[in-house]
């Protein structure tokens, strides 16, 4: 049986979080001077753990396991948002570097590779480094500040590419982001998949008026309308929500915005989550409804899809050997959605995939207030790895 | 019986409209170099026209009738909004100066005084002018701004103040603002009263959390929670209005503002204005009402009152006066409230006072695009100059 070594991790861990360090978090987006530096730091930490490491033209970090014929690829990603927390994707990634380590110096014979892809997080294009390795990134089509930002990198190799010969699964350990396994009171999420998500922008236009002088009968009130509309968004969605189903109206603002004048345009920002998509269509339906009732008076209002995510089902029989690692370790697991996007968002399009959540202090994420108690960490690498030691049986 | 000149008073309002022009508008806030020349070139033209004219230290532009004892006090203001209209305040002064210098060519005996009060619009401190005329202005707490725009304008003068031996009416002339007159086809308002204004800022305060990964249930949206809130104000205000109560939500905004962040904070600003203060403070507690209820759940709501105007009746005789000299030409007025602030507001405390209005095409004001027909403009001067009249006979 593998054993990880918690001290070494955590010690991974902290050495990561110094690349960027701000307070108790880290500032380290994407081909930023501290993710350059954390990317080169991981290259040489997969060397010394035995692996054949390298970093191709994107920033993926890669390490392979020599002489291996099929591997579990284990990774996340080492970017952060501006200002972030210090697990979110490290985690992943120091998790695999762990696991691949310890089963290295053991000899457990399990070939494990270990990724830290570039560029979740969206600086320029989020999931760049997933969608290049998937094969699935249009690399003629690329943002101009993308393209200078790769060539400042210095990085300069052959994008990695994942290889269905080799690769059978794919596991991604991650903090849940969310305050679920801490309101249950579990150590161990295992993700059942990730949410599609939806987003429109509403926009509303009439008149400006003086709002002393104008009769109420003789306004084309776009704040007015808004207002009733956004109402009815809320208690429609929430009479067709699941049990996961989360929506959000996230802004809100009228235009010109003064007290004293009627509002001449107003726009809102509407969010919508959930695993099923036949839900999420039925919501679409149902926005698009209220707006054009709330079209029909003297002020125009108009719907645009600004996203449109479908949501990524992870693999059920591998989610299902992360459940029965940790009930081997005597910790019953939280079956849960990803309410937040992941790489495993792209790798489960081909190949099967599988994600662990473990709690996050107060739900906190993308924050420098983020945290996870060093025992849920160590936990969580401990299932990860006997999870890994199962599927490395099934590999020989 | 007093003949105004109709090209006369045209050419003087056209003449007045060429001090700031801004295409068919005016840009002339107190105290700016446009302010200053245009009261320069009205003192002017009120000493041609025989009047006693002198500017105050506040820019009041005052013209008394030579040898009267007892006179009726005619005016509005000459500062505009930026990028204002051209008629505006204009309007009322310049009737002013054409009835009284008319009456003094024709000899008709009475009384008459014409003031172009300041700052009426508020660029520093709003009715400036009016409250130091009728003795209503602290003088001590003036904004340091304003004391330093009245040291550079050059305007000296002691204070202009009204006389209650001498001045026992005040009538002004403005145009409307509203589209009132127009959709009722009439030419001539009489205004009942200018309504009492309440202004409150309603603020919610609960917490930012991802909106993907935190369930509806732990959620503190202050977005939701305000929006609901202005659902409930519009729904409640509509069921307690009268005739011509009128209510605006001018302003909301959520913060951070992102769509995939539940809002940490939001606020919005509710006006409402009516001419009868038992139900403006009906409306107020019922905001107070809706506000306390919509703290009862995880967000925090708080409401300030930001501005308390009481409604300002006119003089029920005087308005007789001018309905009465409207319907001698053969025009029916239209009673209404004036939905909006004047001069009058302040005048009405210290002295009779009423107020006449000729239509606002397409209710436009406030922007450069406002105007009347110039059929209107010369009706509402002989109006005005008819009941100037009725009241100098009273005089004698």
């Amino acid at each position: 049986m593998v054993q990880i070594d918690p001290r070494r991790l955590l010690a991974d861990l902290r050495r990561l979080a110094g690349f960027g360090k701000v307070g108790s978090g880290v500032d380290r987006p994407a081909f930023t001077p501290a993710d350059i530096a954390a990317r080169r730091w991981l290259e040489q930490r997969m060397r010394e753990a035995g692996l054949d490491a390298s970093i191709d033209r994107y920033g993926n970090v890669y390490g392979r396991t020599p002489g291996a014929r099929r591997a579990v690829l284990i990774g996340s990603h080492t970017d952060s948002v501006p200002k972030g927390g210090w697990l979110d994707g490290a985690l992943g990634v120091v998790y695999g570097l762990e696991i691949a380590r310890a089963c290295i110096e053991q000899g457990c014979g399990a070939g494990i590779d270990v990724i830290s892809f570039q560029e979740e997080e969206g600086r320029y294009s989020p999931l760049l480094g997933a969608r290049s390795f998937c094969g699935l990134l249009d690399e003629q089509s690329l943002p101009s500040n993308l393209i200078e930002a790769i060539a400042a990198s210095g990085f300069g190799g052959e994008p990695a590419r994942l290889e269905r010969a080799r690769h059978f699964a794919y596991l991604e350990a991650h903090i849940e982001q969310g305050p679920k396994l801490e309101a249950a009171r579990r150590r161990i999420g295992v993700v059942s998949g990730i949410v599609g998500i939806r987003r429109a922008r509403v926009a509303a236009q009439g008149r400006a008026d003086h709002a002393g002088t104008t009769p109420m009968s003789m306004r084309r009130d776009a704040g007015a309308t808004l207002v009733r509309l956004a109402h009815a968004v809320l208690e429609r969605f929430a009479g067709m929500a699941g049990a996961d189903t989360v929506w959000n109206i996230g802004a809100l603002e009228l235009q010109p915005g003064a007290a004293n004048v009627v509002p001449s345009a107003a726009s809102m920002q509407v969010e919508f989550r959930d695993m099923d998509e036949a839900r999420l269509e039925a919501m679409r339906a149902a926005l698009h409804d209220l707006v054009v009732q709330a079209g029909r008076g003297q002020v125009t209002v108009e719907l645009e899809e600004t996203a449109r995510i479908a949501p990524a089902p992870m693999d059920p029989e591998l989610a299902g050997v992360i459940a029965e690692a940790a009930r081997s370790i005597g910790e019953e697991p939280l079956a849960l959605p990803s309410g937040a996007g992941h790489d495993a968002m792209v790798l489960s399009r081909v190949v099967p995939s599988a994600m662990l959540f473990i709690p996050s202090i107060g739900g906190r994420s993308h924050d420098v207030a983020e945290d996870t108690a060093e025992e849920d960490i160590v936990l969580g690498c401990r299932v990860l790895a006997r999870a890994v030691e199962h599927l490395a049986r099934g590999m020989e």
